[in-house]
């Protein structure tokens, strides 16, 4: 089973016209009807509550789902259906959520079968950064594209990879995990019980506990003076000119850099798209990212990839889990 | 363009009887008509003068190749076509080597015409890393997978991807290097001019090289009365209970774990086979990156995930270029 698309080819070729994206996280849910143009008609946003376990998660994000409809003028028959990104494990195959350490509670949850129900319409599960990366690939940076990296960096890193249309899933949907590579071996404690993956370098959270640590080790920083640092803190340092928080953001690029090169070296991808609030930072990262990175990929990839920010914003959730259903509506499961 | 095929289907749809598979190595050239079934029919090899550059290398390979065919009873009329695996960076939708270290005076060589105009056959060029994972896929340890990766670890590290029944080859035939993914950011200089690669510490020339920079640092071992050290060296002392030997195997083991953990997160699959002389070096190589591997990648995907040993040995490069041939010809350029 597959998805595949190549970038304008599924709107031109999807005959349906709006389809409704959920996006359950750790901390937030989110639920939004896209039209297949991609522009948002609704995005409503809410607490996960995550602690509360599944069947009162699921019962908040069927009400947000319904607000998010009732809140447009689009009939529940002008809708292709439901995608839903969904943080992992999961398998996208059987529509189960399998048991995420950020949903505590949940274990082999067969969602679409609960949201099928609940709403009535054909419904999709996916790894919430590979429904992101099927979005920027149609709707956002990657427009245009046939091969495309995406990776998030916010809390963690996500990722995921189209390859000549076809979005990589892996085996049951839990592949395409870009950020869990490792770049340093037998390097930092990583929240996937590894160690030296790139997402314990250069997540934020891994970039305020570098920062944390380079503090209680004696280095001077204006960083010093705040009750708590966060990777913001660090960047807004770095551009204000603090030597140590400077540091701290070139590493982060560098090795940023060092990860995307083998990444690019398996892809060859025509683009990756940096997407997540810590690549929102500025202080350079990008330009650090890209010197880092292609400067280590081989000359024959590297020559043309581009590397450049995600389109998509704060949309990237419902839109990328409502691609899904566009995609599948279009030229059907592979 | 796209190789799909699924193991087993491809003999099954292929109704042409044999392919000539070459296989172009920096030191080694090699050719063999192959039967639609994976039977090797002939195989002859020679070494590839690579100082001689591209004319007189590919004179070799066409003289070769008519002796691989005259050697069998196959008559041309039986040949589906010629597949190529031929060292890297090349474009195989052109059928162009571009300039290969391993291969000097090679720039832009249309390597596709050249042997067509020659032989008269339809003629397909693949990395032969990519080539080989084809054959250990369609015939050899991975058949009967959907999902597989395949890592060969001799002089270099090579590798390859099939996901989902589709070979993985990047954009225009370079990608699938997963021997260049980053696994010591900042660390050993590699061959590709990046540092820290996998190749850097796994493959044989680097084994023999770290064996070398710790005796110098005056480790003791019986390999110091060796008066020079190759990877086979360092698996045979440390088989003898060579304590320096036995750590540096037991360091190789561990960091190819570390790096297939990133790869099998990134492409979940059902299998990872692992091909080339350093593989075969025994020592309980295979038993440490299996315990490295697995315990590292994320246990949805580690689950299900086998390593094992390929099957084919020194026939996979004149299989797999073959395979190429026959998967085509089942299922046509997609």
């Amino acid at each position: 089973m597959k998805i595949m698309a190549r970038s304008g080819d599924v709107v031109a070729g999807f005959s349906g016209g709006y389809a409704l994206g959920l996006d359950i996280g750790g901390t937030k849910l989110a639920a939004g009807v896209v039209r297949s143009d991609g522009a948002v008609a609704s995005l409503l946003t809410r607490a996960t509550g995550a602690a509360d376990g599944p069947e009162r998660v699921i019962a908040r994000l069927l009400d947000l789902a319904r607000d998010a409809i009732s809140e447009t003028d689009v009939a529940s028959a002008q809708l292709a259906g439901i995608g839903i990104g969904c943080v992992g494990p999961l398998d996208s195959v059987r529509g189960v959520v399998q048991n995420p350490p950020n949903l505590p509670g949940w274990l082999e949850v067969p969602l679409v079968a609960r949201v099928e129900e609940a709403l009535g319409l054909p419904t999709r599960l996916e790894n919430d950064a590979t429904a992101a990366t099927l979005g920027e690939f149609v709707y956002g940076a990657g427009r245009g594209c046939g091969h495309m990296l995406y990776l998030t960096i916010s809390t963690g890193v996500g990722g995921g990879a189209v390859i000549d249309g076809v979005l990589h899933r892996g085996r049951t949907g839990n592949g395409g995990e870009l950020g869990h590579i490792v770049v340093v071996h037998g390097g930092r404690r990583c929240g996937c019980g590894s160690r030296g993956c790139l997402e314990a370098y250069v997540s934020g959270t891994a970039i305020a506990a570098r920062a944390r640590e380079r503090l209680a080790a004696g280095s001077p920083s204006s960083l010093a003076a705040l009750p708590e640092v966060t990777a913001a803190d660090v960047a807004a340092a770095a551009s204000a000119g603090d030597g140590l928080a400077a540091e701290l953001w070139e590493e982060t690029g560098d090795i940023l850099g060092s990860g995307l090169a083998g990444l690019v070296n398996i892809f060859e991808p025509e683009v990756v798209v940096l997407g997540g609030g810590v690549t929102r930072g500025g202080a350079g990262l990008l330009d650090r990212v890209r010197e880092s990175a292609l400067a280590r990929a081989m000359p024959a990839v590297a020559r043309d990839c581009r590397i450049v920010l995600a389109a998509l914003g704060d949309r990237v959730g419902v839109v990328g889990a409502a691609t899904a259903v566009f995609v599948n509506s279009s030229t059907g499961l592979r």
